[in-house]
């Protein structure tokens, strides 16, 4: 797979933890991702980022991992870019900021800080079974703008979608 | 006020804009820090943290803003030791880190990432009409431990209680 | 001693570790900041670290330590204040901007690292027996702005000279 | 380019603003660097990072741009991978983390402060017409070790060669 500076690139987050039915569904959205041409950018860590790896290599794909420690040894097996940062969890951030689009999947409050910074950059966000935030007040600075997917087909369909739309603005 | 190494220091997160009623509840908050003998940390900025700062400063307080920008101008004029970071949005996590406890007050996206980032670390959090999180899933990392304030003189208490707790841990 | 919005800030950069020469030289300096009522500010870890937080504590200051871990275990205990960051050596740039100058003692490349982006933000710095690096091109950007100290009393001198112009500047 | 976990990269840092003859330096290097099959990790912007860029992407190369801003859109237009990170000058850091091998070439405070970040972290660091620093103490944590090439094509290889010892040992 070509990597140009128009190849699309979706944002996957989700828990370093999970069981196996959100594992099979992060693979499916890898693969999904790869099978659209666009590179997977990820935390490089181990269960739903293990698991999207994964799958967007047995599709033939790319893969970054934008890892929290200071060198290349706790990233997946599957991340082909390995990004060491030593931020820690501030690396989050650099882990949306990435993408053209994000996808979330399940998580734990990691993945939720990173949705949260995704509402911040207004970065298109699709969401597959995780966090829900309850609306306090109508202003539309608190009206989370997730798209729910249905699949994970579905949620890379929608994730390609808005990210041709961020690129063409981008220009 | 004296600043030690033993002096409690109490995060308050929200905003950059708010309404009346919530400045107003802000104000009380950093007010009642301030009288605790607590150091207020917070975002430096405007809305929430601009009221806070305002009222712990009324009441002879101390105050600390770790601030996104490069330099000292854009700090609220309340507050007294200002910690530039020049690293944006991923400041937020420092508020979070300086805290014995934290309380949440309103808020958007980014009081949201910082709400993530204290239940990630463990924080004491207190929030006051702020945001809620549906949980998805009944593991213990996905139950996010806000105690909820009915007033700011009762969050302000609850956090105190919490980070004497925190501060004994530390030793 | 007070904190204030207008209070200055000295930040003291060198190694955590260092001899008995530079450990006396660095507590000197830390003395020296607090007698001039000016909060010390610095990575808040050992050796020059400790040094000056100890000779500033001494002389009844008060003592910021930006340290690179998650939490407060790290610090050395005459830090007051401590800002925990979990950026690993990123957090270097922050001590640098927290201080309206900057005073670098002996020290290894972290201290380097701090040196230059000293320089980079045009940072009022003083050197007391630390790195020099020579120009290789005669461009203003090329010229390592560095205040050669002769003792840490001059040192603080000059810092305090040049914190007050900026802290003027800055209004 | 395949882009895979064992593709060398190789960080070129070096000032955003620079003379005909570094910008000649830095294509060479650029294109060397993808002759040899290797990734060139920048910091993304003009001047070096451009010049490396675009002698990189004229022989067939692949390019990655870690650059300060939040978004895609002050990254030369040479970069085929941008990972934003909104960061400002704390992302010098990432870049030196990035790459198995460092080389320098002319550059100003920011790429001093990379060079001591390659220092800090014993990244293999070869220099080209770029900052010298005089060692004030024969300690070997003040034995800067940076090994100079004689021209653009010596810089690759040195680099190429320490960086595979690199990705051995990482195995």
């Amino acid at each position: 797979m070509q990597v140009t500076r128009n190849t699309i690139k979706i944002s996957v987050i989700g828990g370093s933890r999970c069981d196996a039915i959100v594992f099979a569904q992060a693979y499916e959205i890898g693969k999904e991702i790869a099978k659209n041409g666009a590179i997977l950018v990820c935390g490089g860590l181990t269960g739903v980022m293990e698991a999207a790896c994964k799958g967007a290599k047995d599709a033939g794909g790319v893969t970054v991992g934008i890892v929290p420690g200071d060198d290349e040894t706790n990233a997946n097996k599957y991340v082909d870019l390995i990004i060491p940062t030593g931020l820690g969890y501030a690396r989050n951030i650099l882990v949306v900021k990435a993408g053209h689009a994000v996808i979330a999947i399940d998580g734990s409050f990691g993945t939720l800080s990173e949705i949260a910074y995704a509402l911040t950059y207004d970065k298109p966000l699709i969401g597959l079974n995780t966090w829900k935030m309850q609306p306090y007040c109508d202003d539309e600075d608190h009206i989370p703008a997730v798209i729910e997917a249905k699949n994970p087909k579905e949620a890379v369909d929608l994730a390609i979608f808005k990210a041709k739309d961020a690129l063409k603005m981008r220009g």
